[in-house]
């Protein structure tokens, strides 16, 4: 579905322009041309193919999508793909922005994706002293729309994560704190996969030996791979920790198991001494002077008490019970 | 066993020609001469040593089989190793294909192989405006054609995957969980072993310095090798969440075990307070005056099971039971 | 809050400056401009951009704070972030310090710091032949006072691992030792958070290509990155060991518990079989002759004395009690 | 001990030498002297040292032994160290070759090793025309022998692997399975640190930088590489796949313990009932008017043992049982 | 403490020499200056920052110690530290020795060390010849015997690990097993951070870029480097043996732990069964015929005595007793 598609001279909107006079306007020199496109039907990426005169190859990505982030050149132009990510009732949702660059023309492909760029747009045209950079300037305007959002979901994911830690001290053989851990690891790879491919390809748009239509908004793309640096550290903590509290969860459980094994222990010793005494006063021997005694049941009861409560406190000293 | 020896021409299949014709034919400069072997007698790769002026380290290894991929390069020649794979019956098959490129002429040995590359063939015909490029064409047709294999094989192993995951957390002390586990991690190893060596070589046919013959076509290899970064991405992938489900079914397990403890030891605390009881009332001391009560007898009952739902509800509160 | 204006000449202070003459000093050759701002408001880091003519990524950063720790160039100017450490109670407070640095000016911007950078300047101000240097020295002074804030954490951490591994041999299963291992290993990533990235950007302070304005200060921030890397070592040991106290404090909750068992088996042993004499002669059978023996109930007790004893005796030799 | 010395003139062998000649026929342009040493004498190492003029560092290595395999270049000429690795009665055996080389003399001395190299001269001897490239062909062949000798030890492991994983999902709590992981990890970890820097000290005989005399060999020493580099991949995986099998091993033992946990505990209920039950009609209350009945005693025992029953199918069916 | 100072020429030694004039020793071509010191007070190290022209920052971090390895470049000179480690009485003791070289002077500061140099002085002044070389050469002799006395604690720690790893599996659930292994790992790890900076450091001696003054050397450091590289690989070997062995530790105490379950559980079996036989037959019912019978009592003891045995075949045929 085509969502804009317009022509832009010196950072200001020139005008809205019908799909067949794009190639018209990318051979002048003197403005670019933005498209959008979400979800597009076959038919509309051969126009933009024939229109823009795409590459075969970067087409065929767009076309199939489930690509990595990355970016490619291809001659002058370039293409770029990059990951939304979307938290929707606790489950990642990832969607794909394939972005075509060239010297005056920018083309993004959405696909998947809940997010939606006509903010970026907007902002971008309130700022003509910024769109002037042309291409350049759009493509870090997108990159930097998506990479905001990852801030977010790393945040939630966080919170999740110091959620089971809490509760994993205290309820340490919950099913739910290991099953968590793991979904939450789960995702946090997903998240890896997204931010780590993007950070080394945005670091490709900086520094060293950088596309020339992009040398003059290097400070720009050094921001974007910053923030994505920064997102991938805190990644890495939350994997890291995660992988700890799997352990620590383990080591939880078995201090717990251990206690409920010495209380067991403890009280069948306390039983085991009670029952052995009964038995023996139970036995039926003729000659059991005791059993005749006329306080022998109370002195049988008390020297029973007696025992168990000695072990008792024993038990309690030894923080078996 | 020759499959097929053909000689091209501006992209059009010249004829397929005789084997010992092939000298001849990449003599001239106007063609390139494509032969496929599947499982060849030794006899056969000697005269394919002698037709092409094979280097004899390249055709050894051809002869053993059972490499590593690879790219080498042997002077202007290049030798090419790729592996395939297959699924049969939840095994891994790998078969090898070898490839030596000459400036005019490929030459494929496939071993222990299930694929077979008519098809390549045949797209390639079909296509000579790419066919054109020669060698370094059908280098990259075939290559595409094996690693556009390993992406099935990738998705059956994480479907495998999630199977096992959905399993551990219903019932995690079933052996056959950790045992799928643990056979899932092989399978995920051989295809590393397959695609991370393929992945290296592949980046050395773009970019930086590239042998001569394949300079023209190195937007194709980079396709290949991002293809083969994404199957690299989700092998690791699958590798480290294999890694983490091994400990969080280890922690399961103890969870599990703990549980049936806390069940013991509560069970066997509530009978021994029962049986405690019913061993003092079945001493034999003269002097027991609640023997001869009236209800006695039904008291006791009564005492007995007092005390035991009072455990079993203290229990039931602490989540023993 | 500003805290600090003044301008400085040949290493000697000229005198405090009002903000609104910053450019002015600026813009003269023979002095510079160090001024101290702390947790400002937007107005007052507004007022900085105007005077210093400062970047608007970098200002953004400095506004936002919580970024990680770099060394930013935007063209001739310097954009440091350094994370100040303090342990309070217990716990890790990182606060930010953000330095531009230009030619002849440094504006310091500390946030949520509990760090006076007072004594710096004082310092400085006693060491004309060092301030002489201008900015550079002061960054490297600044840099150099929130390094050596490190030490004393990373070794109030190596303590705390000293006692809780004491304490994991005597007392394995206690809740606590798992627990303060797990939030160690949380504190030491924080730190390694903050010294790891701040050490890689050290590192490009000296050596290969430095930024001109800090050339002949080398030697000072190469002295930086030895006490950050000393430190990073430090951090990589008490993870590492963390990392393995985990497992052996699992291992000595396991040997515990396998003692707990063993104690717990033997004595229910000893007791089953004092048990089951005592049912045995308490049977009701009419002809038990031992039942009417003179000696027979001492003779009964004496057996199942033996037969415990005996079993204590073996349980003793083979460790289990 | 000498075991063999004998000069070479355009791949033939002119003559065996004796050892005090050696330093005239290295004299000369023509030709080149090969010798082999056996676990030498200090006084044979000095003739050496004297006669080819080796460094007095290279010397010292090969006086001591027990260095790491390498290459380093001393001037002109060149100290290479080679292990080799024999499989006697289930250990490995690690033994040393030093190869002294030089424009016209290759030196091998041999230690603690049970390989013997004469196969290789004498192959060297009937390949003329390879054994015309001089000390570099003879060092390939003597490395490419130590390096085939690898691959039957690879797969002995490789074997011994599989027989533990077969065993370990069928008894998982034998002792043996444990040790013989451990002591699998042992011998992989002596093959480890054998290939390892053999692999990187290959990897600098061919491609970049390499010494002149092994110019017109790199196609042999890509070949060495290209073994050891097999060889080091199927290394890793078997590390990879222990440190799997020791936690799956544990999982299994903890999965067969969760077993015997759950049916003594069944068990133990059923007996703990039955017991309860007879305790109950065996205490001496007066009025216990079941005990008069006639039927009393199969009603008891019939109750009993349907309570008993009624238990064994319930923990049935939770597969207790 | 002044151990030492003396002026060297051509390899030979001049004479002692009086600290005040060292520095007209140095201002001279011809011979140069070897000074060592031991735990030096301040005082002395000022009057040797005097006499020699040291760097304010090197002769701070002589002053303060705890440096770790390094190799640093203050103009022409060169500022060296490295550790000394001791085994004393089973504990690790780390010394420093901090060298300041320059293009005719050697100042080693020797800290917290049990080791002399004497010897190597001694072992200098006998082989001029070397000597002659000057202070790269004297550099090499102290790093040497500082590197080969590593070899003898690689090898004491090689010793414990293979102790340990005996009684491992004979008695798992001893608790000095995993109180060795940890307190290896932490020596380990001492070894592993004195070494490692030190081998990247003698790295930087030879081979690339390295010192004018070290230009001559460079076949020595290379040596030392070797070693270290050994020296390296055996720690790692070690560390990645104690990680698996705490492992395979945690799985003998388990399999243990599972032996003692199953012998507890098999026990409790036949002793249950006993007892509730004894318990039926000791309940009160009137009629109970058997009771009555002649032979009932050895009858009851014979069928309880082979329903026992029973049990025991059965358990000892399943391997729990
Ligand atoms: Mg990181
Ligand atoms: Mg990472
Ligand atoms: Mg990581
Ligand atoms: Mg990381
Ligand atoms: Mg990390
Ligand atoms: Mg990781
Ligand atoms: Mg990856
Ligand atoms: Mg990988
Ligand atoms: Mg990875
Ligand atoms: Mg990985
Ligand atoms: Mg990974
Ligand atoms: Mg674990
Ligand atoms: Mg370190
Ligand atoms: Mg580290
Ligand atoms: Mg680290
Ligand atoms: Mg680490
Ligand atoms: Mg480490
Ligand atoms: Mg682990
Ligand atoms: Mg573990
Ligand atoms: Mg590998
Ligand atoms: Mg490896
Ligand atoms: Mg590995
Ligand atoms: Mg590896
Ligand atoms: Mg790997
Ligand atoms: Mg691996
Ligand atoms: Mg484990
Ligand atoms: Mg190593
Ligand atoms: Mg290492
Ligand atoms: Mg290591
Ligand atoms: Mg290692
Ligand atoms: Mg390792």
């Amino acid at each position: 579905m085509l969502i804009n598609c317009a022509a832009y001279k010196e950072g200001r909107k020139l005008d809205e322009i019908p799909v067949e006079k794009i190639s018209d306007y990318i051979a002048r020199d003197d403005c670019f041309v933005w498209v959008a496109l979400k979800d597009p039907e076959p038919a509309e990426l051969d126009v933009m193919q024939r229109e823009f005169g795409l590459h075969e190859l970067a087409i065929e990505d767009a076309r199939h999508g489930h690509q990595n982030p990355k970016v490619e050149e291809y001659g002058d132009s370039l293409f770029v793909v990059v990951k939304t990510v979307d938290l929707v009732e606790g489950e990642l949702k990832v969607g794909e922005v394939d972005i075509f660059v060239g010297k005056n023309y920018v083309l993004s492909v959405r696909s998947e994706s809940q997010q939606s760029f006509l903010g970026v747009r907007a902002r971008s045209e309130r700022e003509p002293h910024l769109l002037k950079h042309g291409p350049s300037f759009v493509v870090y305007a997108l990159m930097d729309a998506v990479v905001d959002h990852y801030f977010p979901i790393v945040e939630a994911l966080e919170d999740e994560l110091d959620k089971i830690e809490l509760n994993m001290f205290e309820n340490a053989a919950e099913r739910s704190n290991i099953k968590r851990l793991y979904q939450l690891k789960r995702k946090v790879m997903v998240l890896k996969h997204v931010v780590s491919p993007l950070m080394e390809s945005a670091g490709k748009l900086y520094g060293g030996r950088v596309p020339a239509m992009f040398a003059n908004s290097q400070d720009y793309f050094r921001d974007v791979y910053d923030h994505l640096n920064r997102i991938n550290a805190s990644i890495d903590a939350i994997r890291d920790t995660i992988n700890t509290a799997i352990q620590v969860n383990l080591s939880m459980v078995a201090i717990d198991d251990s206690e409920v094994n010495k209380r067991l222990a403890a009280w069948a010793a306390i039983f085991a001494v009670a029952t052995a005494f009964a038995g023996i006063w139970g036995m039926n021997f003729k000659w059991m002077p005791e059993l005749d005694w006329r306080y022998g049941y109370p002195a049988a009861l008390g020297l029973m008490a007696s025992v168990c409560s000695y072990l008792y406190v024993r038990f309690r000293k030894a923080r078996w019970l």
